[in-house]
């Protein structure tokens, strides 16, 4: 009988509030599927529909912010477009990232998800990516900016852009199995 | 014969990218053309449509940015929604808002307009307001935030979000009327 695959019994909560990057997050949510990994949408409230930028993609959520326990995920996917504009005024968004990151766990930013970061106060001294027209506010919050597709500084996955999910998730991934 | 208004011969340059907000932006224009002043939609090329982030209302930029002087306008407006995180990245846009604080003309920036100040690093202990999900990015950046209706600052007017379009008119007409 062949072992179970390493991520088997994975789950990682994905973020989600109104006008998200839908290349992002379908794009995240079908890679972690393809590795085995479970996902839970986690918005402000449970069982409500989000849409992404463009407002051709609806999503649900699964679970609220509020109600996530760090304890119950093994990591966080922060998505980008401009719902984290949104996610970083949810204190319980702002909260659960902070105690994931503060837990050890995975917490993988792409794009202006490291708006969220820059809210929860934990990018000083820590090398992050993230899109250009944030570079600036990452460097304020004490962030060490680099422009590459991702950048991986302890438990902390950041990328630029849609265009860099599959090195964001095949880091996520290996950091799940490590 | 009745004097002409003390506007009468004002310009304000107000920029223009895509996903603006409308309440913002036509609520300038409108309030403006009330007080006699001139408008001209500054975008990052001349003749283009813009459309705002709801995408309902269409507006065509007058001039490009490269080609707008300082010594052409007699204030600048910098509106809000998504705009201002693509006009950051726009380096004409960012100069010619630099250049009219410089030369002592009203800037006045509304919402996430204050993205815009960040990115061309004047808001060092400067009283700023702005949209609430940027508040630490100003704060980062050296900006002093309060939250009121609006907040004038020398020649930097700044206001939060489209109800406050009313107080941020009025206070920039009197700064083009001082």
């Amino acid at each position: 009988m062949p072992e179970p695959a390493p991520t088997a019994d994975r789950r990682v909560a994905l973020l989600i509030e109104e006008g998200f990057d839908d290349g992002e997050v379908t794009g995240v949510i079908v890679a972690l599927h393809a590795a085995g990994v479970g996902v839970t949408l986690v918005g402000p409230w449970a069982g409500r529909q989000f849409h992404d930028k463009d407002h051709t993609v609806t999503v649900s959520s699964d679970v609220a912010a509020a109600k996530a326990r760090a304890a119950d995920f093994d990591a966080v996917v922060i998505p980008g477009g401009y719902a984290p504009d949104r996610m970083r005024m949810r204190h319980a968004m702002v909260d659960f990232a902070r105690d994931m990151l503060a837990a050890g766990k995975p917490v993988a930013a792409i794009c202006r998800g490291a708006q969220l970061l820059i809210s929860a106060n934990v990018l000083h001294g820590r090398t992050v990516t993230c899109w250009p027209s944030i570079a600036i506010d990452v460097k304020n919050a004490g962030g060490l900016y680099v422009d590459r597709p991702v950048t991986v500084d302890g438990n902390l996955i950041t990328s630029r852009k849609a265009d860099d999910v599959r090195a964001f998730t095949d880091a996520l991934v290996a950091a799940l199995t490590a």
